[in-house]
């Protein structure tokens, strides 16, 4: 037994036996026991890649999809920094990963050693909590702290709003086992266990509440990125009906598979006048999840104030993103909707403002859903058009992901019909960053057995390319890449497209495609450039065989321009065929 | 005139008037206003690249060529931090960086807004300092705040030792400019001229020094990593010749031009008895510059303290690398060893016994050269052997950019002879990372035009390769790229040779080559796998056309293991033949 090193080798025994048992390792020295007490753990499944920045990305990816805490380990020095982005996505969209870097006792800090820099505390404010381990083990309180923080690490990442929590680890030099020494786990390690625990409110709060809601006319649901909770869909949809409430989930919400979902808010109120917005403005706006998308729903909602916002969240800071908050409700949203649900119906001329409320919001929905229809029937080849097509036929059950920032943008404008209640939908919207999205993809792909769709642009793919460099095959991940040489979304925003600056400060001219990737990398490369082409392509696409897929559409920024364009214009067409209605 | 961004605009003109004209820029909409305001600027060089950590880099790259502080631009949310591993580098390497981060105004941090994370202080302790600027510049007193804070972090990031310096823009939209509006820049722009100093000691101390340096026979001069410097080179030539020392110089202390430099102590140092070390065990070590690669010389200084360990700097902490640190004498190393050198020699028998100390220092050196010669004699075909190769053929006036970790150990093992005196040396010793050290090479052809060339290793070439992801020419920049699929320092050093984990656990076994890099990127791609093969190849590595050049080596970790085995029993075999004919 190694004395010296066996609290660290603990350190795997303790993980495992608390639930963490998904490890992403990168090569080093420093980290070399930790490394070995991972892999030779029978019950850690530990994958290694050599980029860092996409490691950790690849390690949200299966935090989020086992949804247990994943463990993150790299070697000492800047290692840890290249950790930073996906730490602080994983912050913001409350994954758990457990992060431990490797790094010299601290007596070899500043010291012109080699990979040493100054690590404790480093991830900032971007973690929930961050340790530092003691160099030494002789005294027992040093173990007992190990074992303690461990723990606790896992507990408080575990902890609603979940998180990443770092735990730094200073080791001393021998860092290899000598000869054939072996590893063995101590038994009757220290194991705090943390029972999960629900918010609730009173009967006395929830009856207060239900009488507010019972005094509004106009209550309006906006949810915000969620994993799929059929809990949720179900009890938002009897509070839908109950109550007379319509609910806006955009695709992140992933709330798709209720009907009754209003689903292209940020379509119609990028589109319609103000007085429209006025008939579409909430007394009581009751909010869940995390960020929305749409720019749209957000300005409208930060014009068209509403008297009151409640936010119902499981913990937490509340953010206050409609300027209009007047209630934080710390509470399991799904308890929340179904005791309201109950509420008795005391006045029916109340109902029946809600309900008619309700049917404006659907009219809008109705309105631009068969406005999109008309516009993709005389379609033209754009990103739009090829994003929708594959939308359409995504197979009952499946994972799409969709990258920052145009690919998410055109997906939820598009929108999920309730018939793909199976495909859950992902995006990295805790910092919105370009800098992880194919690494976050494969690292739910790697813990899978779905389909896994990823739709992305050519800066967020090719930024994040050494998400394929590890050697574990992916044939369940395909990639629609959306080529359009350089952040189209710079020539749609208004401001830069006018600039004499927009190339290449803004929109970037990359020249990449993804052949020579998929050479490299053993794909299936599936180059698409016309209407004609898409239709053989696709079925090509949905096609799961051993091969990873990727599916390339070169267009232009001036072919997604005129798309949208011409979009816009059906939108507008809907509204002057429905005012002619409204004067017959 | 925007009044409201004009302070924002000012940014630039205050750069350019303090000397800061080299921008790089990562694309982005909240940067916009600051953006514009450089790449309008007549007096500032700007350049865009899409991944923030290596356009980060890549400043340092160029910040170290200019010998001038780099201005890097990003905007807000987790690009920042891909910024943080080439911070951290530039941050150990003394390199200035003016670190200008977009955000949003600060009321809407945490609101669920895109790319929004806590950027004020992100860096933590790798930047010298950390400033926020104001969301308002209404008031006189916060337009002062900005002219100050740009002028004292410019200041700041020049004074020894230089460092980057971080300034947090939080900005308001809207972020783009109305129609034709020009960008002006305002005159008398408040300017703090910040007067370069220097420490120097007085003359009672010089003469103090003197007396100690008189009182000793063994005195050894080592020195770290630092920019080539011909007063420096000419200083301790003199220091040496004169008071009698040797100079340790390892290939990034760029003392390679002194013919007396010791340039093998790595090679000796890992191979001679505890005999022979006990013979070059110095009484006084004088130590200057930064990091030290070679660990056999550490591991020396630590087993064969000194009494005395000065270490001469100009300004900042002092490491104690060696456990023996006494003195710190902060003042430029040139004027120490020019004031010391005029020490009088008053003691003839303490002069001969350092002439004596001396000699021992330089048979080693000998001894090592000479191995070295019968080594590459009956060469085997090995990355060190192409890595000797490409050294002796370097051009008079060239950069030679060295990766970590293997890369910068072959050639320091080989070093550069004093004819080579036009080659300047670079390695990102910093931190050590293998994370940017293509992009850093970058930076440096980007800004000269003399040629460059790069040994790297594929772990660190890959995980770089966003380098080459941009629009810029590099005719200058030619890469040896020593292909050995994955980390071959984990099959030299001991702990993990003979583990069953190495694969994939510390040699990553990555599969790719250069081949379809070079295609994607239209470089000219020369593989080489023989030792026949070199000649030619080196021939047309050599040769400067437009093009970039990467000349690939693939080898197994087993010819390179069999040559550094091959190369150690040369070296043993030096003190054999040594042992006899002292016999004799």
């Amino acid at each position: 037994m190694n004395v010296r090193l066996q609290p660290i080798y603990d350190i795997a025994e303790l993980c495992a036996q608390k639930g963490v048992t998904q490890a992403v390792i990168c090569p080093g020295s420093r980290c070399a026991p930790l490394t070995l007490a991972l892999v030779r753990h029978g019950d850690i499944t530990v994958r290694t890649f050599s980029d860092e920045r996409s490691a950790a990305f690849i390690a949200t990816g299966i935090a989020h999809e086992t949804q247990a805490p994943a463990l993150l380990l790299c070697t000492s020095g800047s290692a840890a920094y290249n950790f930073a982005p996906a730490i602080a996505e994983a912050y913001f969209q409350q994954l758990p990963l457990i992060v431990f870097t490797a790094d010299r006792p601290k007596e070899w800090i500043d010291q012109h050693d080699g990979q040493t820099i100054r690590q404790p505390g480093i991830f900032g404010s971007h973690v929930k909590k961050s340790f530092t381990l003691p160099e030494d083990y002789g005294h027992p309180d040093a173990v007992w702290y190990l074992h303690r923080t461990v723990n606790e690490a896992i507990n408080l990442a575990n902890e609603e709003p979940k998180g990443p929590v770092h735990i730094n680890v200073p080791l001393r030099e021998p860092l290899y086992p000598v000869g054939s020494e072996k590893i063995a786990y101590s038994n009757n390690l220290k194991v705090i266990h943390a029972h999960p625990t629900q918010l609730s409110i009173s009967e006395k709060e929830i009856s207060r509440l239900s009488k507010k809601i019972n005094g509004y006319s106009k209550i309006l649901v906006v949810a915000g990125q969620d994993d799929f909770n059929d809990d949720l869909v179900k009890a938002l949809e009897k509070f839908s009906n109950v109550v007379g409430v319509p609910v806006v989930g955009e695709m992140l919400s992933n709330l798709h598979a209720s009907q009754s979902t209003i689903r292209h808010a940020d379509v119609f109120l990028g589109a319609c006048s103000d007085d429209v917005k006025k008939s579409l403005q909430p007394e009581l706006l009751i909010t869940t999840g995390k960020s929305i998308v749409s720019k749209n729903t957000k300005l409208f909602l930060r014009h068209f104030k509403p008297k009151e916002h409640w936010h119902i969240q499981n913990g937490g800071i509340t953010a206050d993103t409609f300027q209009s908050l007047t209630e934080v409700i710390k509470t399991e949203p799904v308890s929340f909707f179904k005791a309201l649900s109950h509420a008795e119906k005391e006045n029916n001329f109340s109902s029946q403002k809600k309900e008619n409320f309700k049917r404006v919001w659907e009219a809008e929905e109705h309105r631009t859903v068969h406005s999109f229809q008309s516009f993709f029937h005389d379609n033209i080849f754009s990103e739009l058009q090829i994003v929708k097509e594959l939308i359409a036929q995504l197979p009952p059950r499946c994972n799409l992901h969709l990258a920052n920032s145009m690919s998410v943008r055109y997906a939820s404008m598009i929108g999920l019909e309730a018939g793909k209640k199976g495909v859950r939908v992902y995006c990295n919207r805790g910092t919105s960053g370009i800098d992880g999205c194919t690494s976050t993809a494969v690292g739910h792909a790697l813990c899978n057995e779905t389909p896994n769709f990823l739709i992305t642009g050519d800066m967020a793919f090719f930024y994040d390319r050494n998400a394929f460099w590890h050697n574990y095959p992916l044939p369940n991940l395909h990639v629609l890449l959306l080529n359009n040489h350089g952040g189209t979304i710079f020539n749609m925003i208004d401001g830069p497209d006018n600039l004499p600056e927009k190339m290449p400060y803004f929109v970037t001219g990359q020249k990449l495609s993804a052949k020579h990737l998929c050479q490299e990398f053993g794909f299936d490369y599936l180059p698409v450039d016309s209407n004609k082409k898409i239709k053989n392509t696709l079925k090509d696409f949905f096609e799961f065989d051993s091969h990873t897929k990727i599916l390339e559409t070169e267009s232009t920024h001036q072919q997604n321009k005129e798309a949208f364009l011409q979009l816009k214009q059906t939108i507008k067409k809907g509204y002057e065929t429905n005012i002619r209605l409204e004067r017959n």
